[in-house]
């Protein structure tokens, strides 16, 4: 079997930093060996292809458990496809996504997962697997549940936001939590109140508030924080757990810090732009302000403090991208004149380890607690763990040489995402992925891709490994 | 003009304890003295018509701000007409009630009003005034509640129970709170997330679950205090006041108590079923517990200090009954094999004052807070102090002269109220109206009425006098 | 006896406003009638005294619940006098002082309580009643407070402030604390952590911070609270209720709400300072700053929303100025070059019901809860209710004419306390008493003085009457 | 170099669980290896010794970070020497304990390690390391603290209770841990108000309460999270970590999680006793109750659902054991007639790792917690980390072969602790250690002990690695 042998790297885990080397034998990471000791020395001298890590770290891959490629969002697609999307995301030292397969409302949740198969079968640079959105809860969908989680599909997706689309009334995320409770599947839910929410839509617009900053002050921080109240207390009554997707207001935290300090299975998740980017950046001048329209939406610069110390306690447990680009020209400008029609959503996949990297760099989180958001909570909660998130024998052979100390500077013009515009254009980050492996294969080396669509293979997930 | 005087009593109000006499000119208050002062004497040997306190309390006539006379539910009435509901109310040192006019979906907010005004017209036997149920909330009714407000309707309930039926969406509620944040009405919440519970009810019957006690178990607590926290912020978003009707659940408080910490303007009711029973009421012997189902429902017995404590910390405000009786026979056996058909309420309009004075006998509140959370409070809530709900220079002469030592057993037997039961059948209390007076006229003294149909008068409510 | 009416004027109370006219026997309110009424008409036409209160209001004389009348410390003495200082606080519409009776180290309390009445004897314009410090607690001295309590010295206070000097440690406070469980007695703190105080400022002088906003800096809102957290739980050991003196930071104000969410007998004071100003005026220029060094110091703007908030919510309950005042030239600058040697104490009892209808006119409170901060619930909390603190039958005479349109700007050069600077120097403020009567008598009258040293006489007060 | 390889185990850590065999290098593990990769079949193949390791768990050895061996105490000393407490520990499967070296009052810190070390020297069978309890606070012991951080002693515990013995005040407290913000060191504080505790207990002797019960009785829940409060605002103040030893009270956990909340360095740490034991214990017929006398004391059984649930949330973040044995003849028996003098304290150091183990085994917690509150978080909190508490290359090999169905009995008769009495006797557990490992040698297998004194070295520790 072919093996490889990546020498000289601080390895750094959720749990651990070592000074030791990594063996690979096919896919597999088969081994770990103490820097120096007879074992590494052995290897050393054997005939396994080295890749030298001196002055590296040595991390999993990134899992990003949030993105939406190619989705249909108000008589568009997101513009990064399975193939593009997932070429940008092993750029960023990011090695296996989750994306969301969409039950169409009237269609069955298998068919929906079926699309989505078919979008990324043979596209793949990396490894990917898949949620499903639930947009019509009842019998037959409640029955597709079981079946699914025996089958990998082990999270279910509701939405308390867009009515008329996605949205579920509190009924039928109470019976699809309860199905949970009992099949192992965990409810993942999009927890902003829509339905007030569009109140203040309709109120805005007939108000002549029409700039895409207004998209940010009708979906109220406690709107957020509301239906993140009520999905716990209806996660509560069905005894089920429940993670809470892209959480943007301090309030919201609040709620689910409230839950956590009783002992419940409440997980919350944030993404770079609300750490990073703020409602300034939505009140940029003319239309600007468009490329930052996402839902929940930014939130005032002050909520940034609450999501990072939220990261610190453990009250916030993954970070995600929710990536989901439309491009500025010939997208999001469907929407000029009328916030409510910008396409919602952000690029990001490329840059989340990055972004968080520097987050180790300015003191907000350690080091291993960057590759715990980034790769082993997230691969532990959606049930790939150990196999993804860690750097371990009997894990898939997904890793990172990372430099630490490499400059960079992200914009549209140097990125790997298809997207016209960078939402942090211009911004100077410390550390970047050297050398990516995708199950043992180097797909990214030293600013040179080496991968190929169809390279990454689909993950059947086991239920969620992250309770309490 | 008519003279009066109230002499030898200790004058309860919610503020003050006094040794005074009270003077009434017609149907007012007109001075208070100290006793034996020179004024007081002087009044002593006018002509004024004495009634003798001593030894007794002079207290305001009870405000109970939340009935139900003649109400229809689920093909039936509450058996209660204003003229017996009223004459009840007064045996028990009640003089005024606050009733629900309900809007018919698809009628008119005022259609309502007027069809509640025509039942009670020429009935009462005390004061009266109205709330309105908005069952409808769009465009028609919010304007109806700009003129209501004007005349004397400043107070409207929405239900997040009863979908079908009362119940309003969270779009709605918002709606109906930001008229009332213009126009000064006050917003009162039926808060049970009855979209939840009804999936619960159907998958409690279809499993054969369909005795009484089971209507407490599927209204759960947490759906309680989830909608309790969701009226709250939907009530902080509208920048408007709220009133939570007939709060349950000790989580539920603790989500008032919560909001009453930062300072808004969230009010909280309980009423005497709630303080004085329990699930082991409604989980009574065959079919007995259906004299107790009511919603909220009862809760267990260890939630009672948490609304004890409430009442004593002011996170609960004020006490109603929330008065609603369907007799044992004919009415509440509608649901013998059905939980969910048995009518909603229970009777007490009769007894609130006594088994709040109860409380006081056993040290669970103090003389003047009983008179705050029975009478003041509610006036003042609903916009009727000082004229009701306490003793002062220019109020009504609503008076009770009360007896605090007087022992009393309650029971259907003896009761005034129009129902073949009693919920507290057999409960030994001590303290009872002697005289009870309505706007300066006697219509109970010592065991005999002497009222009429028709000298309650209708009172035009001003804005709630309870902010913060 | 002599008769006096104030007619035409609203009667503010806690509870009530009320269109009524007063009419006082002696020196007492012997009854209120209805502006209008055939009572009132006959009072009129009488030969009672009148006074004309159209367009003022008509209030209970201002209760101060703490003053420091000709205290000793750091080797000089508080500059009023209990002539001058009372003199001023009926200038300001305030007709009852508690004052704070030292035990000396060593000594007896009762042998403090004496040598302080032996101060005010004969000198008062208004009336005064005494709390004790406590500063030697051992059998002897809890033995007097037995006796003090049945004399009318119904409260107690402890410092775990000031080491060395007047400092309990938790030891003595859980037993006097225990006492006041058992005798009826309310234990009073003065809430700061002064041994880890202590340590700061030697620090603090060590490294050369010796300017008076360093007094602020080491005297640290986390050392208020935590000193708060200790002293509540010791009663709740003890059983006892608590009195938190001079509440000036947020932080200690959430240690409160925390303890009256339970239910707790625990009561914060605030007083006009920490409402007005901030470390912004402690940290003054030159000099200047050691007019605001008190303790609690004043605190950082931001915590002033949070006292605002706890007025509101009744967190904070009552309003007293801890009236300290050292002229500026003479007495301050005993601490120039070490602000640990600046006399502790502001100069405010003239002032504190006009700087709290300021809060009413500028919406902060209403205007009953103006009168409940200022005078009912001091009156209350020391015993002392409904004798003073309302308008009422049987209340003494302690009245207050105000003019709610007056305008006045407050400073050293009109004001009448005497000290050499006023700490509110140039603020204009909206109300001023126009006449003050004290048990019937007027003592200032349209800008004249008419009272009297010796007038006002020593108040024996009840146990605490504000236990929930 | 000598090799040891374990084969056939489940390598469990904090982080994970692995199908891996083990290479022992000497006295450091050297590498881990994927069951049936190359290579560890090559490994299977060599000449390393081989234990078996098939259907067992492989576990890092257990950290004990709270021992009291040779302590002494009101007069006598605790009865297990290092010797028979390291021994008794290892068979238990603790590899590592970290003792209290005591400051003598008066005398150096650096003397109090050297009287412990020269205790523990020669004699240990595992490894040992001392945090020093600081006596006297001054600036002599605390320029002492700066060298033996460097010196690998890099926790300083403070006493809030023992007036008179241990005692620290505030201002000492607060010295210490400015010092220890400034050097690296942490903090522990034994958190109960000792100064009121000792007015409640010459309380309960004056009036002849002196059953052990009574212990439990004085030191009141509510002066252990009064101090906690208290420590906490003053590492607050200091800038400092906290942990906080032996939390017992679910309102000091209370505490310690509001602070955690705010993203605060502060730990908590509880002890099997606490988990397993309760007041009922402490009530037990005759003077029995004697055995379970320990500070803080036992708790009402309610109490351990409150540190069940923080050991689920991280509230609670390390179990060890505060090992203090006393014969319950000829030791305990000293408080015969005077709770107070009975020597605090209890055995626990052999039972650790299995009372953790079955919670796992009853579902309380999770098996990688297990390992994680009782090896790795308290290796990382006291700067041992990953050198102690996980299994990974370069760890030093103290493992154990854990059989997680081995079945026994606790009792005195069979336990290895130098003490007459179980806290546990009789209790029924499942699992135990097979095989202990201390850095690379078996001393302990199947039911056979091959250690000896001496085997167990010092351990200089860094500072604490777990810091937010």
């Amino acid at each position: 079997m072919a093996r490889t042998l990546i020498t000289g790297g601080l390895v750094v885990t959720a749990a651990e930093e070592l000074e030791a080397d990594v063996l690979i034998e096919g896919e597999k990471v088969a081994a770990l060996a103490l820097r120096g000791s007879d074992t590494a020395r052995t290897w050393a001298e054997s005939d396994a292809e080295i890749i030298d890590a001196a002055d590296h770290y040595v991390v999993p891959g990134g899992v990003d458990g949030h993105t939406h490629m190619e989705m249909p969002f108000g008589g568009t697609h997101s513009s990064d496809t399975f193939e593009t999307g997932t070429r940008a995301a092993a750029w960023g030292g990011t090695t296996t996504i989750v994306d969301f397969a969409i039950q169409r409302q009237g269609g069955s949740v298998r068919a929906g997962v079926e699309v989505w198969a078919a979008k990324a079968e043979g596209k793949c640079a990396i490894d990917y697997a898949f949620h499903a959105i639930l947009s019509d809860v009842d019998d037959s969908s409640l029955k597709e549940m079981d079946t699914l989680v025996e089958e990998g599909i082990t999270s279910f997706k509701l939405f308390m936001a867009y009515p008329g689309v996605f949205y579920s009334d509190d009924g039928r995320i109470l019976r699809a939590m309860q199905r949970g409770a009992a099949n192992g599947a965990l409810t993942m839910v999009h927890a902003e109140n829509g339905i007030a929410i569009d109140v203040l839509v309709e109120q805005a617009l007939a108000e002549g508030r029409t700039d895409p900053r207004h998209h940010g002050e009708v979906r109220k921080a406690l709107l957020e924080s509301e239906a993140t109240h009520r999905a716990i207390q209806l996660a509560r009554v069905a005894g089920a757990p429940l993670y809470v997707v892209h959480v943007s207001a301090g309030e919201a935290v609040e709620e689910i810090a409230r839950a956590r300090d009783k002992g419940l299975n409440v997980f919350g998740e944030t993404c770079p732009q609300y750490l990073f980017l703020s409602t300034d950046d939505l009140a940029g001048p003319g239309f600007e302000g468009a490329k930052y329209v996402c839902s929940t939406p930014l939130r005032p610069r002050e909520h940034q403090e609450h999501l990072w110390r939220a990261l610190r306690t453990d009250d916030l447990s993954v970070v995600s991208t929710d990536h989901c680009p439309f491009c500025f020209t010939g997208q999001k400008d469907l929407g000029l004149g009328d916030f409510s029609r910008i396409p919602n959503g952000m690029p990001g996949v490329e840059h989340r380890m990055d972004l968080l990297h520097q987050a180790v760099v300015e003191g907000r989180i350690g080091r291993r607690r960057w590759i715990e958001l980034a790769c082993a909570t997230p691969a532990r909660m959606f049930g790939m763990y150990p196999r993804k998130g860690t750097v371990a024998p009997g894990a898939d052979a997904d890793l990172v040489v990372y430099d630490p100390r490499a400059e960079q500077t992200i914009s549209a013009r140097t990125h790997h995402m298809n997207v016209d515009y960078s939402a942090y254009e211009g911004r100077d980050v410390t550390g970047r992925a050297r050398t990516v492996l995708s199950r043992g294969r180097v797909i990214v080396d030293r600013g040179t891709y080496l991968g190929r669509p169809g390279h990454g293979s689909y993950v059947r997930r086991d239920t969620c490994g992250h309770l309490i």
